[in-house]
Parts: structure tokens; sequence; C-alpha cells
């Protein structure tokens, strides 16, 4: 690859939005692909995966809103996904002992199996697509981002 | 901080998937904040910010079909927003000789002047966020993320 002539010269401010916008469309390009495999291969979407992910970390069951929050998808959404998962036998609803108006949503035994199968399907995806990224790629990068998290958290923690 | 007692010895598989999901996890942090952004310091969006960006690069103007593309975003949902821009003097549409029914959307001078001062202050903040990371860092991560999206473009390839 021929690099642009002003590259080398360009400021850092530059660097870093390109490497910013090189970032983002990885992560496009990378979740497109996952949504594209869920539903050519397993006739499953990207949502439904998450929060079936989401579900399978409480086994106590969670609140809708607690879904919301985990995911950030909007609460309209998450309740549609709930109801496919009920009407499929994967997830149910049970009630919050004192509350009458709260319900936990908890993944079936069904739901478990099905979610154990397009996890390790999930996990073998990003093992390929990340396949040219080595141990030493990995420790570098994750250290990177980090570093880039910190910033975003020191800048909340200055905001409260 | 006190790595998880299992970390070292994950298969690689693993380690790729804590990647991806903290590669993820960085960019919808980092989006979020510079939506934010937009939205209290400019009260602007950014979905119209990025359709500016898609516009000041073709001083020709696009069809509609063609910001959709460019951005990956409904339809329907450009439509409002290039309403909204027209509506603010910021974009104009104009005809395509020879094609009574085509539309190109152009940025007005109003337009233009607008994005630079938001284009600039975009790359204030990405600058910020991403300021613990120097040369080395930038040159290494792109490096390493044109790695991914070459696998991504290989398997492009092979499908067609």
């Amino acid at each position: 690859m021929i690099p642009k002539p002003n590259q080398a010269t360009q400021p850092l401010s530059k660097k870093r939005l390109r490497l910013w916008l090189k970032l983002l469309k990885a992560s496009s390009l990378i979740e497109d692909e996952i949504r594209r495999r869920f539903r050519n291969d397993h006739d499953w979407t990207l949502p439904r995966f998450d929060v079936m992910s989401a579900l399978s970390r409480a086994p106590d069951g969670l609140k809708m809103g607690e879904i919301s929050k985990l995911l950030r998808v909007s609460g309209g959404n998450v309740t549609g996904i709930v109801d496919k998962l009920t009407e499929e036998d994967l997830a149910l609803r049970v009630a919050v002992p004192g509350d009458r108006r709260a319900q936990l949503v908890r993944l079936t035994a069904k739901g478990c199996n099905m979610f154990a199968a397009h996890s390790t399907a999930h996990e073998a995806w990003i093992d390929e697509i990340l396949g040219k990224l080595d141990e030493n790629d990995i420790k570098d990068m994750m250290a990177r981002l980090d570093r880039m998290n910190e910033t975003l958290n020191d800048e909340k923690k200055n905001a409260n």
C-alpha cells in the first residue's frame, strides 16, 4: 500500500481521527458479519442473541429494565424480544415475591441449550474474523483500548 | 490491576472474543460520548453530522440512495434528516439534468460553514478521548485493525 503523501506529517489529532474512523468501521463491519451469520446459519437475530446472553449470566433472572440497561436497547425492543423468546419456550417470566407488579425474565432449559449452541458458534466466528491477530496483538490492543476507556471513565468521574 | 486467574491460560479463541467485546464496548462508549457532546454543545445530532459529512465530500451532490448507502442508515431516516437540513437552509435539493425524477442533495454555503465548525469540534473531541494514545500506539492499532479488515474483505471476495 502506498501511503497518502501527507499522512506521515499529519498532526496527531488527524491521526487520532483516522484511527477512530477505522475503529468504528471495523466494529460495524464485524457486527454486520455476525448479524448476517446469525440470520443465515441459525435463522436468529443479533439482538435476540444479546438478550439471551444477558439472561444467561443471570440465573436468578433479570427485570425488563435491567435487560434494557445492560444492552442499551429501548424498552419496546426488549419487550418484543422477550415476548418472542417466551412464545418459543426459550425464556419465561416469573413473579417477584413481595412485588406484585415486577417480573423477572429467565432462560428455560431449552433457552440455555440454544444459547450454548449460539454462543459456541459466535465464539468460533470471532475467532475466525480476528484470526490474523495473535496473543501479542491481542494483548497490545487490549491495553490500548483500556487506555482509551480510562479517558472516558476519568471524564465521567469529573462530570459527577 | 489483578488479572483474572485463568486469563493467561485461556485458549486464543476466548482471548479474541474478549478483545472483540472490548472493541465493541469502546466504540459504542465513544460514539455515545460524541452523540452527547453534539446534543449538549451544538444542539445537533450525530446522524445529521454524518449526513453533512458525506455531503461535504461530494461537492456535486449525492442522490438520496447514495447517502443511505454511504452511511448505512435506512432511507426513511435520511429523508427526515435531509428535510430538516433543507428547512434550515443547510442543504438543498437540485434536479439532475436529463433525469426528471432524480434529485441531488448538496450542502449550501451556510451548511458548509456549519459543518466546518462541527467537524473542528468533532476532531478536537476525538483528539481528547484518544489523547492517551501516541503516534506509536496509533500506528500499531491501525495496522492491526487493517489486518482484521483484511479477513473480512478476503471472505467477501470468496463469497462472490
